[in-house]
Formats: structure tokens, sequence, C-alpha cells
């Protein structure tokens, strides 16, 4: 067995088989045209030099790409994961779509135009919208009916549109699941650290704390001071909370990252965790459990969003072309998606 | 302006133009069987609908299809985290290329295969061989003949194959650096924390500790146990590595994840980083200076090799087309890739 082919062509079928490319194509297409004893000819030298048709010319001819577009608009995106993207692909490869990623610079009416045209120069039959939502980046859809969009499109992580599907965190959920659950340890000081304040998720985080703060009668909707969602901001933010209020007593910081961050300012300035100071994140980072103490986070599954997306979208085309749903994407899933508290020392307290 | 526009087909630009769909076809083309006024109609017609001709077409044209391969053959590989690939991504495109990632379940024979097939029917004009040698994973392309291969193709990561074009961190000499720094502070008893040992990386790493401490004539190169490179393996593999040596004094552990939890349990066990036991890892993440105490680590710029990659690969393509390099790949670099040491307080001690 020859391993891996070389590129065979039709050509190369044809001379074998001492017939035209005309014939060869013919059988590959499956038409009635070529029958008997030269149909068998020729899939044998099909099969002996190993012939793979190409997919484009399949393409051409069915007017399909089994292509699906992914737009990464500005940063990574939650979807630009290594473990989501993955679990996105292999999930396409099985409904039998390929993925294809487009990073669109800006966020710009003509950006957003540019890169329409490039998914549409390479026909996918639909766009699953990854970047976040950040500043104005999505306000080309406001402006936009979507059933004006080329093919159809599933936004992931950011705000509710109407007639827009979009697959998000209930972001919104989690700030009150935290804060209720700061509170009901008898904080009275808690204090909210958030990502950046452009971002739709940060700002549905701090909404849900400010609720929760509210339903429970609590003071303190001031003590809210913005991360860039990594380590080194955890320090600077904690001296401001304690700036605004020096009877601090409890923390919700909008990543695990940034809430290491937090941990290592208290340790530095030896405060005792959570007893002078209770901490938690969100994200639920594998890690999570071997900071010192093991922080108390929320869970966020990615991966499982991505794959949402995907069905969703594979749903619509499915629709759009009047097929049936394949059956990996049969059943409708919710859009959207809750968190998951997950309580460690860091916030009760107790021997690791 | 419509900002985004429907489908637009050759026929809607024909029917406006009051031409032959054929006719359309030979202006998109730039034939000059088109000329004078009628050009100019479709011309105008093409520019006010917003008509994109098909890239399929062109690459049936051309036989080009202006696509990449990725393959991630088991796990996720060092490209496929976010920034790596859409480092990849953004430089493929300034190239003039897409990227299409398959993964490859296992690594048989049948299933490498079975990638080619499929990234043949593809048409893909490379490939980035992106999955980490894990086991055999590479076996076949020992058996293999590299001018056999149906396309171009870079392997990242993984051991150097004679004629095979390979990206890869010298993890040898990484090992070595590690070694020597925890040697330099005194340390007498320096035992290693492996990656998974069916790793080529981890196995790389191994051996340079182990050449090091011989070339420093120190004992101790029975101090090696395996962790599985994730957090939760550092307790038990600091736990096995004391009981092997009970004067143990450094650990050079092969990721920061899982010197994290070797942080964690040196501080259950209420020992001194570093006065008794230095510990170091490898990747410097971003969050490894706010570990307790900050972690003395080695970078290991993986978007940077993931673009080295790219450009080999665009190299190779545009050599066998007989083409000029684009400026992005116009220089050679260097395929064997160092990390380097940063040392912090895990080690060297000093107040943080």
């Amino acid at each position: 067995m020859a391993p891996i082919n070389k590129r065979v062509t039709l050509a190369d079928v044809a001379r074998l088989a001492g017939v035209s490319k005309q014939t060869v194509s013919r059988v590959v297409n499956g038409s009635q045209a070529v029958t008997g004893e030269t149909r068998i000819r020729v899939e044998a030298c099909i099969e002996q030099l190993g012939f793979r048709p190409s997919l484009l010319a399949r393409q051409l001819t069915t007017g399909r790409s089994f292509t699906l577009g992914v737009v990464a608009n500005s940063g990574i995106g939650y979807l630009m994961s290594g473990k989501a993207y993955m679990d996105m692909v292999r999930e396409a490869d099985r409904m039998g779509f390929s993925l294809l990623v487009k990073e669109v610079p800006g966020h710009s009416l003509e950006e957003v135009t540019a890169s329409f045209d490039y998914l549409i120069e390479r026909q996918v039959e639909g766009v699953i919208w990854a970047g976040p939502e950040v500043g104005d980046s999505h306000a080309w859809l406001d402006d936009y009916d979507p059933a004006q969009l080329p093919m159809p499109m599933v936004v992931v992580n950011a705000g509710l549109r109407p007639g827009l599907d979009t697959v998000a965190f209930d972001n919104l959920h989690a700030g009150r699941i935290a804060t209720r659950h700061l509170a009901s340890l008898g904080r009275k000081h808690i204090g909210h650290i958030s990502g950046p304040m452009d971002r739709w998720v940060s700002r549905q985080r701090v909404e849900g704390w400010r609720q929760e703060l509210v339903a429970l009668g609590l003071e303190g909707v001031h003590l809210l001071v913005e991360s860039d969602w990594e380590a080194g901001s955890g320090g600077p933010c904690l001296r401001a909370l304690q700036e605004l209020c020096p009877q601090l007593d409890a923390v919700f910081v909008s990543s695990d990252r940034t809430a290491q961050g937090v941990l290592f300012e208290a340790h530095r300035q030896g405060l005792r965790v959570p007893e002078d100071l209770a901490v938690m994140g969100i994200d639920d980072l594998p890690e999570a459990q071997y900071f010192i103490p093991p922080l108390t986070s929320m869970t966020q599954d990615t991966p499982h969003m991505a794959v949402v997306a995907l069905r969703l979208l594979v749903r619509r085309i499915c629709k759009l072309r009047g097929e049936p749903y394949p059956a990996a994407c049969a059943t409708p899933e919710d859009p959207s998606l809750l968190h998951t508290l997950v309580v460690r020392q860091s916030t009760q307290g107790g021997p690791f």
C-alpha cells in the first residue's frame, strides 16, 4: 500500500484506463452515461492510482462549500481557546463542515463588510461571530436587519438582539450568584473588580453584582474598580478598593487571573484570606484549586458554548436548504448558558 | 451604501447589464474579448450590485486553493492556543492564504493517510503538522521519504528528521539551562518533575537535566518523577521526589502549571521556598510572577514558533512554484528556537 499519494489527476486516470478525461469525470460524478466494462475499468484505475476527486469541483457543481466562517473581531474571542476551537473543528467535521477563521482587525462598517465579502468569496454557508463584544464592535448589528445578512449567522457571548441568534452565558445571573454567595457568609462590604468596562460581559457582571447588593439591602454599590482581566491588575485594583472602603471584607473578581493577583496582594499585605478578606473569581480555571488559598470561582464552559453555537448554525443552514438536521444537532439547545458556583477556601475558609 | 450584500450571482449582473453570463464571466476574468462600452456597462453593474466573483471558480481556474492545512494530531497541539493560532491566521492572511484545521484522531498510518486524503481533496497547498509528538505519533515520518509527500510540509515541535522541515524549541538546551541555574544557587539535590514521558518534548528536557547534572558532577539522576503537566500532579510528584531523596533542595518542573501545584504542596507542608526548596518551571505564563512566591521560569514563545513555521511553509510552496517569496517570509529564519531564563523569588529568594 502506498501510504500517501502524490496528487493524482483526472488525466492520470484517463491515461491508465485508456479513456477520455470526460469519461473519468462522468464515472466520478456517478453519471449513468458510462456503464459496463468501461466503468469497471475506470473504477479500478481510480482505486489503483488512489485518485481523489477535487472537492473544489464538487463545490462548484453543488454550489456548496461545506465551509463555515468563524469571525474573531478583536482580540482572540471566546472560541479561540485551544480546546473550544478544537471541539468546534471536531463537531463541524462530524456534521460535514470545515471551519475558516477570519480575523476582522476592527469593527467599522467597512471592516465588517470586507470580512463578509471575504466569506462570500469563499462561499461559506454560515458564520459564527466569535469576537467579544467590545465598545461598539457589535453596533453594526443594531443598524442591521438580520434577515438581510447574506448567510445564517450565530453570535457568541454578546448582548441579545431581536431576530439574531445569540449563544451566550448569562453573566448578569453570574454576578448575582457571586454576590449572594459572599453576602451569605456575612460579608457587608462587597467590592467588585470588574473586567474592562467596554466589554458587554463585564458590564453584565457589574449589573448583577449591583442588583444583588440592592436586593439584599447592602451598601457599597460604589465599590467598583476596573481591571484588564490579567493577574497584574489584581494588586492595584485591591489597593484602590481598600482606599474606597477600609472595611472592605469581600471582593468578587471578574476573572480568576485577576483574583490570583488579588490573592498575591493580600498575601503581600499580610491579610488572612478569607478571615480578613473573602476573594472569589470567575472562570474556574483548572489551577484555581491550587491557588493559595484555593479559589472560590464559577465555571464557564466555553467549549460547550462553541459547540452549541455551531449546532445552532448548522440547524439554520439546514432549515434554509429544507434539509433534515444532522443527528448531532437534531435537538434544539438552550442558547442561554449558566455559570456554576464552586466554593473553596478563599471564601469559606478551612484547611487545605 | 448597502453595507452587506446578499449573494449576488453572475446571472444578476448579466440581467442588469443585458448581456450573457458568458460575457460577465469574461469581464470578471479579465479576458480581452470584451471591450468598449459593453465592458464598461458590465463593470458598472458589478459595482452597482456589489457582485463578488466566487473564489472557488478562481481556484478551479488557477488550480490553486490558497489554503494551508494545519493538522492537530492528538490533543490540541502547540499552535492551537488562541494567540498562536490567531497570529498564524493573521500572518497567513497577509501572505494570501487561509488556514484549514484538520484533527487526526490517532496516528496510525490509516489515520494519517485519511487526513492527507482530506487535505488533498481540499487541495491545500501545504501542511503544518502541529500536533505534539506523543508516543509513535510521528513514526510514520520515519518510514517515509519526505520527497514523497503530496505537498510541502513543516513539522512543529518534534524531533528532527533528515530532509524534513521542522521548527522546534531546543528543549534539551532548556533542561541544561534550568539545571545549571539551580546548581549555581548551590543546590545539590536537584530533582526533575518531567512532563508525560511519551512526549518528545518531555524526554528532551529530561535529557538536558541529566546531561547537566553529569557535566556538573552532581548526584541525583534518579530523582525523576513524571507529571501530566497539570497543576494537580504537583503535590503527588513533590511527595514522590521527597521519598526518593529527603534532602531534596531544588526541583525543576517541566511546566509552570505543575510548578504551581508544587508551590501549593510546599506551602501545605510548611516548607519555605526557596530556603528549603527552590522551585522553577517552564513556560513563563503571564501569571507566574503572581505565584506565591513568584516563579522562576523559562519563556517559550509559541506564537513565534507558529509564525516561523508558517513562513517556512510558504517559502517551500513558492520555491516549488518558482515564484518569489512574499515580503513576510523573504528572509530565512532559524527553525531552532530557544527558551529564555526568567529568574524570580522561587529560586533566588528575596522580598515580593
